[in-house]
């Protein structure tokens, strides 16, 4: 094992300059501001949580999970995702607070990844959970949210795919009573969204042609609101159908929001957290292949640290929307000025940088004792007999260069 | 080793509540927007960096960091401070970009601790760091940055006191050359603050008279200007002669700042961090009696990275800044509304929702469908023939409910 050189960061972690950070600020700052207008409040909690509890209840596979031991010798694990660690939040500190809670965050997570290209480390996610509400107008509220927050992320071209996991559950067992391997096979396929894999396996399987046919239909079950009575029309249990009829107002609530030209029903939607009990959706960017944000709902999570409650939520993937969308010129421009001074002009050049940044420009101060480099500056400024505007000095753009600020050169 | 209990978080970290975040967030918004106005521009870094690159150069004792393994083997280890990954970062991704570098950031850090009460495994930090320049100039830049940014995060009653490294390292080498074993000991007594440990060390060591009474003068050396030159007058060698005079350089730039009135000189001033090269500096806030700031300058740790130059920063000490200010009520009131609705009522709503979020109210909705407590709100409200003002619903209080988004009652 080689000793990594000392300009090198760690596989699948990132840096990001200031320019990725104005960014990313500005997507994180408007996103919150929108949850925050939907009422949810933002909390944040710690980096490390005990393995044995919120490592345990993540959706994160374990090898996926980075782990290290405290002091005591207890695991710990970076969090990888905020979902568990707020379940113990409401379930600990918040526990008197009464449902419904609605909280987001913004918040960096882990993942323990193999080295292929492209896998991230550390990223950003930015979201909400909305705890204590069962209801098809919760999960409508929490799919209208990832929409508005979408578009004040500057993610504007999009589609969400709902689908609904007692659906899948219930049409499997319907067909395949008690194969849970054979169903599990059949939802693997789905979840990779292969339709040829999917399709070879339900003919590899005992089944009626008839009950087969429906199986195969899903795939093409996927479209507006259409789709729900095509899918009453299945062969569905108890639990399937109470599984659309959900979708279905979920349906008229996202109508209300005025919101259905973003969301399609997609009946083969599995969504890849093992948490989730109901609806689950992604929303897919055009012309990308990974989703911008996914989010479901999860009424067995919050039992399992005391509370139990029904909750829905969602998260969007920050940094792919930080590398999807354009640099624009949405960020407020700042004025950068560059004062140089001498000894005899400090006075007067600190000043002036003081009411200039006061007044929001953004000054560097430079002197000749500071740099040898800045005499030249001072020099050619004053053969130039004028404070230049759109200076560059090492490398950086000024919009303006102020000079007077010199013992034996003109002042202001 | 006892299991965790499912609601417990690791010991030494923190949930921050909403409370909390909102004035966490307008913290790092102030402070950063100060440094940006000083022409220092944000970076965000990885929270894991290698063990034998940062790790290994950041000023915290290998037993203080938390270290992992990653899938190949390599220890990290969780960012201790942000000077050595930024020291990285110039020295890599930022090796083309000119002298000097100005950089801010706002970031968690990480402490493996004792279980002691009260100490913190996770904490924020906010600072800047000033990379490429070697002048008297740019330590007071620093210094002052460092009042206007602690200014802006609120806080108004501090002192910051500014010792060197140089001038303990020179004056004692002076006083017992080669003796490093007890110069160390001497150098501890006073990173302690314990006075009477270090005059009683110096009894028990081999000096002459004047000696001894020079340095046990040097506590007494805290004040202004003054003490500058009181210190020229000691047993120098030309490091601590150099030394003192930087910080009487230092010293008129800020005057120029015109912030002397928060500055004292303080020749026992010794940076707990094992980088420090030159100027040390520590932000005192009344009636605390820890620093909520430190800084100072640290011209071997670049090289270390392969790119050798100067460097000057600070920290603010963002999370006992958070524990220092009181509540106020800087941070804007948002106005909250509750709105109430059947299905039949839910186009409606849904469209005043969106109409009173954009703006700027946080709305948040409730249906008899989410809650049957709701239908207790309609009703109390139906009865009372009026939308009210103030209500609490849930524990939360609102300024207002509008109700009239029901098929059965009335409509606006």
């Amino acid at each position: 094992m080689s000793k990594p050189k000392v300009f090198e960061k760690p596989i699948g972690v990132k840096d990001y300059l200031p320019h990725a950070v104005a960014k990313l600020r500005q997507i994180e700052n408007q996103v919150l501001a929108c949850m925050g207008s939907w009422g949810y409040e933002q909390i944040m909690t710690p980096t490390m949580e005990y393995y044995d509890t919120v490592g345990v209840a993540s959706s994160t596979s374990d090898q996926k999970l980075f782990k290290l031991l405290n002091n005591r010798g207890t695991t710990l694990v970076l969090r990888s995702d905020m979902t568990a660690p707020i379940a113990r939040v409401v379930s600990s500190v918040l526990k008197d607070v009464q449902f419904p809670i609605r909280l987001s965050y913004h918040s960096s997570v882990f993942r323990a990844i193999e080295e292929e290209a492209g896998r991230e480390a550390e990223f950003f996610q930015t979201g909400v959970e909305l705890v204590g509400d069962a209801s098809p107008d919760a999960d409508a509220e929490v799919v209208a949210l990832a929409i508005a927050s979408l578009k004040a992320a500057g993610v504007n071209r999009f589609k969400i795919a709902i689908g609904h996991v007692g659906f899948l559950n219930g049409l499997f067992e319907e067909a395949l009573p008690g194969e849970h391997e054979a169903q599990e096979e059949l939802k693997s396929f789905l979840l990779g969204r292969d339709y040829v894999g999917y399709r070879e396996k339900l003919r590899s399987l005992t089944l009626s042609d008839a009950m087969r046919s429906e199986l195969e239909g899903i795939t093409r079950l996927r479209g507006g609101q259409e789709i729900c009575n095509q899918a009453l029309a299945l062969s569905l249990d108890a639990t399937a159908q109470a599984s659309i009829r959900h979708l279905c107002e979920m349906w008229d609530a996202l109508a209300a929001y005025g919101v259905c030209e973003h969301v399609l029903i997609d009946l083969t939607m599995i969504g890849d957290f093992k948490y989730y009990t109901g609806m689950t959706f992604e929303a897919y960017a055009a012309d990308l292949g990974f989703p911008v944000a996914s989010g479901g709902r999860y009424d067995n999570l919050l039992k399992q640290f005391g509370r139990p409650a029904p909750a829905t939520g969602f998260a969007l993937k920050t940094t792919r929307i930080l590398e999807l969308i354009g640099d624009g010129d949405s960020e407020a421009k700042v004025e950068r000025i560059l004062i140089a001074y001498d000894a005899e002009g400090r006075a007067a050049a600190l000043d002036k940088a003081r009411e200039l940044r006061e007044s929001g420009a953004a000054v560097s101060v430079v002197t000749e004792r500071m740099d040898a480099d800045a005499e030249q500056v001072l020099r050619d400024a004053a053969a130039a007999g004028t404070n230049d505007e759109q200076v560059r000095y090492k490398g950086v753009a000024f919009t303006k260069l102020l000079t007077y600020f010199g013992g034996n050169r003109g002042r202001e």
